[in-house]
């Protein structure tokens, strides 16, 4: 099922992937559950918040980036075995409903993990823009990927 | 409703707070919408993965913190503005259903911001852990405070 392993990767290539409709209901649904702060959940307290306007939790941006970058690693069977961490978020600007986002990929390093032979560790940064081309996240991230069978 | 404001926070200073239990179904459930990873979807497919058994994707677990982060803000009247981002997220163990976790946030750095007098900037680190006292999760968080009204 795999078939883009640690070996494939090149720095520097980037990837454009993933169409998200963000709808209100789902702004509101994840803001209930895991960010209920007023200008995810009330349009009143959105207006005089900072972000203007009702907007979706960075957290749930994130998530939803991420569902775009699973779809894509099955997509094309890339060899994605979790991740470790991030070395940094900036959420640039508000996501709104109605927005629909998608990801540009890059990878930006890579190197043997010195305990496990079969792996390989991969840093790269992902940009999540709007419809209107506007950059409303950055992502760099760490991934663990299998390296080619031998 | 504000009772904390950006001046009141201290360097150094910690707080622990949350109790979050985490269950098979919400694993699941998150897993679907936001990182249908096998891993975090499927017993077997969790067994030979390097997470040994099924497991919270790290969204997951980032958004359990940040419910446990606005309930406390809450609790305390902490006037939190929203954040710009992170500074860097450390998923350092596998969460499993039956988990239990809570939150140690640690204030780091303080500053005015340039373009906004009303408005602080804090750099905080939270340390998630479950109920063996184990670490799951690091992130270092960006937010922006209210200041006190003059």
């Amino acid at each position: 099922m795999f078939k883009i392993f640690y070996e494939d990767l090149v720095i520097g290539q980037k990837e454009t992937f993933g169409s998200y409709k963000v709808t209100r209901e789902e702004v509101i649904d994840f803001a209930s559950k895991y960010d209920p702060q007023p200008f995810h959940l009330d349009d009143e307290a959105a207006k005089k918040s900072v972000f203007g306007a009702l907007c979706a939790s960075g957290w749930h941006t994130s998530a939803m980036m991420m569902r775009m970058m699973v779809d894509h690693m099955k997509d094309k069977g890339i060899a994605g075995l979790g991740s470790p961490g991030l070395d940094g978020v900036e959420w640039k600007k508000p996501v709104f409903p109605g927005d629909i986002l998608s990801v540009e990929g890059e990878t930006t390093a890579k190197r043997d993990s010195a305990s496990r032979p079969n792996i390989g560790l991969v840093k790269s940064t992902y940009t999540v823009r709007n419809q209107k081309g506007e950059t409303v996240m950055i992502m760099r991230g760490n991934a663990m990927m299998a390296k080619r069978p031998k």
